[in-house]
């Protein structure tokens, strides 16, 4: 992975660095990539083979980290088992998604780290009444929650979420991790990625200096630039840009640590060359509140070719043939960013993975992951609560006592 | 279709209604809901039987309203034929696509406004060379455009766009409905539910005075309430968000007219519950600089119920028992509104459409043409123009003539 920015902002202050390598001993899911996964490798390896299906039923940081690297992968490499996910208590969601499935092919994967939230629990109650044995569900949950004790009273295997590790930073714990490698998708190779990054950042590697003067830049100016928009061009990547939407707002979008100042900034998730033709207009004649960041593909498949036929009239296009699309597609992204550098006042940078694998995705996840929690250390708020979203639910638990 | 407000502006200036009044004399979208469709409904009647993909070949304005409706009903009904779109030049998204079919039973149509679309094209090339047979296309595309000429020579059926309607308003025209008829969408439906709208708008009923109040309130505000977010509460209506992102940052974004001021509003779209665990926290802590704007369906189909299962130790849920998941999700959806209706300085309102029918996706649709108009009336800018995206454009052709 290889990340230029297009922006420059003095940072030799290393009190930053000092203070992520602190944070390090507390904050669980920068141990991730060294963790070690044989229980989760024993458990799939033993797993029935019959079962065709896995549904996780989860909701935010129990969904979309693993959504994110499955539909990533998923369209070079048909899955050994098929994810499905329930997210939503729409009920024209929950049956679509029954009917999809051969229920005795199909297992089920409970994740909820307390074993409250209402969405996960009421589908789980749906689901249960037309399928109660024990070993057709698999829990994820804190060790001693109250789901964990429901899940041992029921007889059922459960894994336990580490110590530490917030929702939205659990992709590379077993929240992930266990539907991942019941899907097929090599768990080692994407931790691998987020290993190498890991060891990039806090090695001194070029890749430090790039992270640090980013989550300056995005700091110091999250007044002028509140929003933050990933251009990522591959169709591949739309789900990653969702995971990056939770990441990104739910970590920073707080109030200040000792102030009572909302502060935060906005994450905004596009995929190229399609919102070539929709939302660049507004970054590029709109107001000038926005960051860009390119993620490229060095390397696609397959290697397909516009042919070499002239349309009648239409001769004005002859100029794309015999490229191949994997440079068109490169080419327009380059375009984009050439046309945006010129407006001057637009912040852009562009990251390069190397081709759609796991450890591609392990990359891009541990990344984001790093400068979110750097961005987050600078504008002073907490990283890992989120506090705002406890309202709503105090309001729900009271209309439903009521109802 | 009913839209209330938790926010008040005066607005008792006409002007702003008659100059929409004026402009619908010559801007085509207007007009629309009227429209005739026997020519379209004919070529549906009469279309081979066999066939039972249709493939569109289109990028931004040419597929993102024919997905928004087509992914609203198809959790309701069966597709008569299945619908695709081609919307990336990535690789491994059109062989993907491609591969997802038998190319005996596909129609491809082709929609370009003046056939120079790189994307629609270099596909259309690419799929050509494969299959060229004349009836195996159809297009859609100006009237005297290259595009036009190319298809006659073909011999294939070409239909029209009708005049000054942009692509982004383009859905309710034969770029919408020709696709939509063909995978037996009810298109008199979709639009009697546009055709209501406009009405109650230009007839002066309940609905006038609330559109013309929230289109003030952003415009006026559009400097402290520059994004502008949908929180709908339907699994349904996801790629409705996508439509919306585009029509609102394409129409919006822009340098103002008789000034060189870079003014426009940050759509984006939101599923509830799902993202109460994503943005939610954003929107209740970070800068308060988003309205939000809940989408709430009356009646949800099928009709299941949290069934009465008490889980030991998670007792504490049993309030959730014999609850409807309609009931469920509508709750929620109060629940969040009421909590940020308590922080007081976050724009709220609410649309309530009846349920998952063509009918109330046409009032949608049009619902949000309107607004999008008037915003852009008060921002002072051209609404139906996107000058930003040519830069691009024209750095990508020189890309290819240097290749």
């Amino acid at each position: 992975m290889k990340n230029r920015l297009y922006f420059n902002i003095d940072q030799k202050d290393n009190s930053l660095f000092d203070k992520i390598v602190l944070e390090q001993k507390t904050i669980g899911y920068y141990n991730l990539p060294k963790q070690d996964t044989s229980n989760i490798l024993e458990f799939v390896d033993n797993f029935d083979k019959n079962i065709k299906n896995i549904m996780v039923l989860g909701i935010g940081g129990s969904s979309l980290g693993a959504k994110a690297v499955y539909e990533f992968l998923k369209p070079i490499k048909k899955p050994k088992r098929k994810l499905f996910f329930f997210e939503s208590t729409d009920p024209l969601n929950i049956s679509t998604l029954l009917n999809e499935v051969d229920l005795d092919k199909t297992h089920f994967l409970v994740i909820s780290k307390s074993g409250g939230t209402v969405e996960t629990i009421s589908i789980f109650k749906y689901i249960f009444a037309q399928k109660s044995e024990k070993n057709s569900y698999t829990f994820i949950t804190d060790n001693g929650s109250k789901l964990d004790k429901f899940a041992q009273d029921l007889g059922s295997k459960v894994f336990y979420l580490p110590p530490n590790v917030g929702g939205r930073f659990s992709v590379l714990s077993v929240v992930g991790l266990l539907p991942l490698a019941l899907s097929g998708v090599n768990i080692k190779e994407l931790l691998s990625g987020a290993d190498k990054i890991n060891r990039d950042f806090f090695k001194g590697k070029k890749l430090q200096s790039t992270l640090l003067k980013k989550a300056s830049f995005y700091a110091k100016n999250c007044d002028r630039y509140s929003i933050n928009t990933i251009f990522a061009y591959s169709e591949n990547l739309k789900y990653f840009t969702e995971w990056f939407v939770q990441l990104w707002g739910e970590s920073l979008g707080k109030v200040q640590k000792n102030s009572i100042l909302n502060v935060g900034l906005t994450p905004i998730g596009l995929i190229g060359p399609k919102d070539q033709h929709s939302f660049l207009q507004l970054i590029m004649e709109g107001r000038r509140d926005k960051s860009v960041t390119f993620i490229k593909l060095k390397e696609f498949n397959p290697k397909i070719t516009i042919p070499d036929i002239t349309l009648k009239y239409l001769e004005e296009l002859d100029s794309l043939h015999g490229i191949r699309f994997d440079k068109l597609i490169n080419m327009q992204c380059d375009s984009i960013i050439e046309a945006l550098l010129n407006e001057k006042d637009i912040p852009v940078d562009e990251i390069v993975i190397s081709k759609v694998n796991a450890k591609s995705i392990g990359e891009l996840i541990y990344y984001y992951e790093l400068l979110t929690s750097l961005v987050g250390k600078l504008l002073g708020v907490d990283t890992y609560n989120q506090p705002g979203v406890e309202a709503g639910k105090i309001i729900l638990k009271e209309k439903l006592s009521r109802y």
